[in-house]
């Protein structure tokens, strides 16, 4: 087992700049030693504040670059396709933040390459970043479903608010790749099934989300096993950021991600009346920064342990598929089916839904 | 105003025996005189519990009786048309418990009917019991909603829950007439608007449904404005009476029929495990019991006032008209749109979502 | 059983006007008949609003009169001797608001005479008003300690807050005598055991009190079989009402009275930061709402029945006796003793701490 | 800034063990280097568990040694005065578990100590291992308290229950020192105060702790400000481990450790009732992962960093003067004022009670 993993992060946007200040700070066995960003001056920028770390405008240069053991991508996803094959190229893993690409053909592609580097080596390099997984309440509750005391899963619902989203050229479709992913991966995940179809409703549009923007939709799964998911994305709910799941089950229902975990107080509010309660998150990173620690710490770990652990290539491709699905399904109204190739087609077997180690 | 309101109730079943115990020991200004059923060896038997109480196996002898002001109609659905048309042919107000009819023809011949006993006599006569209303939760839920402070009302998601379902006999269609129907009520209540369309979904049953029952089902509404409304309706699911409501408007969300209302303890569980809780109510009557006094007792002091409140004909009309849809649906998988008649053809507006007074 | 208790009500403060509205609106079997107060306006005011009620400006007419089955006390403490005696006179049930008297010799005069009654008719006719008995939570909290299945009962934690008192001449023995009283009863209610001794602490004052008032005090109780209750009683909260009980026995604990309550939502809060919770009561009308009216239709049921319920006057003397040691050792800081008569003295026996039936 | 600091663990008890665990797995810029303990057997096992971790029976040879930077000790508090002074006099950061010392006398010599070393080197070397000060819950408790907006803190009231001590040798005086010392650090923490006084309550005890032992225990404290905190504290509360604290302050209150943090599941319990709630922590570790990572972070930041955070060898010395008078007072019953030398008299002031930066 190696001592040490040198990781390069790729992208520094808010994503990788949080990626980088975990990794330079909170993560063990790792050390942070270059960041790339076609941003070059952002990139010198984040790379001053930790000693030692350089910086590129060459995210290819990083990720070839002997002094990187392996590569954090926090690049955008249309670039994901290109990155992830140096990747692997490199023989080099590669922690992929979502999506893994824009379409599902090109995610494919990175299934199949990975598939490959699997079959000549023993060994796949293609995590994708959904860190819900590694989250303590959604690993509680995957545990839980799994373990079987409560029967067979028979439903979730899903809630999913931002409280607003400020970027000017936002559109109706983005709720579905961007957000409605995530919940994606949470049905296979607890389900431990593929989605088979997915219908995105359009509710009267909230008045306070930009002309044209269908915000909030309701979308709904159905499971291979027959399952039903029902999902609320709303990205302009004007509060916070608030993630909750509840999974029913034959013999019961579990419920995470309530507004109340941790403190409540009571306090005078506005108009003089007493009010109970507490703070909602303002965004993901407060929500799941324990998650997206935890991520991370098992992906050096797996690193320097030559194994793999959380969402793989499949992953990432069958979310996407879900998404292409979910966005047809938001231009008619239509329930459509999600088109997944064959996996014994491919050169090897993939447990596309295991959960973390 | 008269002092004393002499009540009747027609059906002794669970719910007619629940109302007779309320109105013989916890209202006020009601006065108990006279149950009837077929059964009149039960009627007999429960009139003898409370001094003063008369019983009969004829209920339109009860109707027409001069010693009976008003009638609470706690009988099976399928008579509720002629009791109710004898009681508006009386003059007498009606309490009718779920469903007003079976189906949306004979309810919207109470509809008309009441709405000539009100152009005759300004005043209707039908009170549906849709005791949800009445319930602290649901009514404090509708006036947040209607004061406006969170803007205008975009979705609900609904959950209701059964323990189980003793009766050989039970059938899936039951699912949508007798539970989702309380779900219909809500929507129409809370949002103020009729529902133009009706989906159910039929997801993989629990095993621990009766065979051929379809348990639990998902039904989708649409409302008249376009605000969606998720229902999950789960009749065996083995824990208790849980029914919740998460409506969310555009500045903010609310939930009621939280499980944690109340106390918790911390006891030792099975396998020696500490546990943090409290217990489910086990049945509607538990749950709603203040919500079925509060109903009865507004329907009495209607009733001396010469007034009227709460769910009119209308409301069982529109619920009734939702439920055959859903029927439909239920059967057919796709959306069904629900078939109500221009209101503004009926003698005389109804304000059909009107809160309680 | 008589068919109607006639009820006559004395003092029309908040409190008797609170009683009047119940009576009137909301009692089964009962008919408010009378009021009486001093403020013989304000009396015809509240009276002038119900058929068929008359108003006086003596209380001892009221009681004497032959149109008065039984009588509801709601005027001052101090001269609930004098009329609740005038009731024992007359032969009448009443039903005497906290404080029984103002000091124990005159509680105890008052259970000497209660028990000379029950001695010559069976029936004593005193219940006093600590409604908080009657509290589904309470009531719950009492029965699952008396059920045993927790063990013996070790420590109870007592939380009573005011939002404010705004009374110019309040001084810090009024949260004593008017405030911890009811945690008294709550705690001999729950032991079932008398409070042997008491001890008043005076932190450091909020400076939002009076200046001079001691606010909030901490307040010991010890009881006969060992058991120890602390009380926070803080009036000047600025927040609202909040009254709480936790109860630890020695298998487990009990919480009653979490503001989580019913309904949640998140919304938009001050500074911009979303807010998950809900209201705090604003005073014991609202919390205690429901308590109040089973009290007092327990109270209507027991009069026409011939029997008796909840706190008897013993329960009140206990009180008393408590708040006096209690006023004693907010002078002094130190523990003070509880001197109580041996109840095996008095001319029978009495239940003290038994539970509404 | 050194790039790593190399560890040396004394003690491999179960706490012990933890912090190897934690150090080896989930610490950045840390390396466990040496673990000593004079069960040399068990030294020598759990070293082997970790690449390049040597083993000795000797911890005076650890803390001298060269590859040694920096030492945690969770060896028992008997021995704590010689290896902290050991360290000091090698000049090298310890985080010492609590208590600090058995006694307040001991526990002054290291102040002094570590006093004279910041005087030397502008750098104190002693952190107390009080890690609640770095769960979430309390850091963010303490900085709404020091906020301000509440206005002043008034009262605390802690709850401190395990479920079982199985130690055949366990005494009450345990209690205090090892479980209300905690609750001592907290007020401490939270006020920004020192504890005046402190008085230890007997109350009957549970039947099910063993003969003799007074459990739980209920103490009060006076801060210096004239706060007061009450605790419980129960050892054999049958349930698991729970750790609550509400702050009540001028302006509002606030409490956290709520055993309903995170999910909540409904299903079937014993006898056929529903429950909803979840699961009470078994022990601290569970309970306290979070903090104690936390705590070995910052420290080990600090170590890096040259400067010094957390509770420090004062924080130490107060809380065991405090536990000092706590054990007298459970022996007489009588408050007992607290003996601390004024900080004056040392060569440096200490801020003693400051937060985790």
């Amino acid at each position: 087992m190696s001592a040490v993993v040198r990781v390069g992060v790729v992208g520094v946007g808010i994503m990788g700049a949080d990626h980088v200040e975990r990794l330079a700070g909170r993560i063990a066995h790792a050390e942070l030693v270059a960041v790339a960003d076609p941003d070059e001056v952002r990139a010198k920028e984040l790379a001053s504040h930790h000693d030692g770390v350089r910086s590129t405008g060459d995210a290819l240069e990083l990720i070839t670059s002997d002094d990187v053991d392996a590569v954090v991508l926090a690049s955008p996803g249309f670039v994901h396709e290109e990155q992830v094959l140096a990747c692997l190229a490199a023989g080099k893993p590669v922690l992929c933040e979502k999506p893994l690409t824009m379409d599902s053909e090109s995610s494919l592609r990175i299934v199949r390459a990975d598939r490959e580097v699997e079959a000549a080596t023993g060994r796949p390099l293609v995590q994708v970043g959904f860190m819900r997984r590694f989250d303590p309440e959604y690993a509680r509750l995957r545990s839980v479903l799994a373990g079987g005391s409560l029967g067979r899963t028979l439903l979730l619902h899903n809630v999913h608010r931002n409280a607003s989203v400020p970027n000017p050229d936002f559109r109706s479709e983005m709720i579905v790749r961007d957000s409605l992913v995530h919940e994606v991966d949470v049905a296979r995940f607890l389900f431990g099934e593929e989605v088979v179809s997915v219908q995105v409703l359009s509710p009267a549009p909230t008045s306070l989300a930009a002309a044209g923007v269908i915000d909030p939709q309701v979308a709904l799964f159905t499971m291979a096993g027959g399952g039903i998911v029902t999902n609320e994305v709303f990205v302009n709910s004007q509060v916070g950021y608030e993630v909750r799941c509840e999974a029913v089950a034959e013999r019961g229902s579990v419920v995470i991600g309530r507004p109340s975990s941790g403190a409540y107080s009571t306090a005078l509010a506005m108009d003089g009346v007493g009010q109970w309660g507490g703070t909602v998150p303002a965004d993901y990173r407060e929500r799941f920064a324990t998650a997206y620690d935890l991520e991370v710490q098992a992906w050096v770990d797996s690193v320097r342990a030559g194994t793999s652990v959380g969402p793989t290539a499949w992953d990432g491709y069958a979310a996407t598929a879900v998404s292409t699905a979910g966005m047809a399904s938001l231009a008619s109204g239509e329930r459509v089916p999600v088109d997944l190739v064959d996996p014994l087609t491919l050169s090897q077997n993939a447990s596309s839904t295991k959960e973390p180690s």
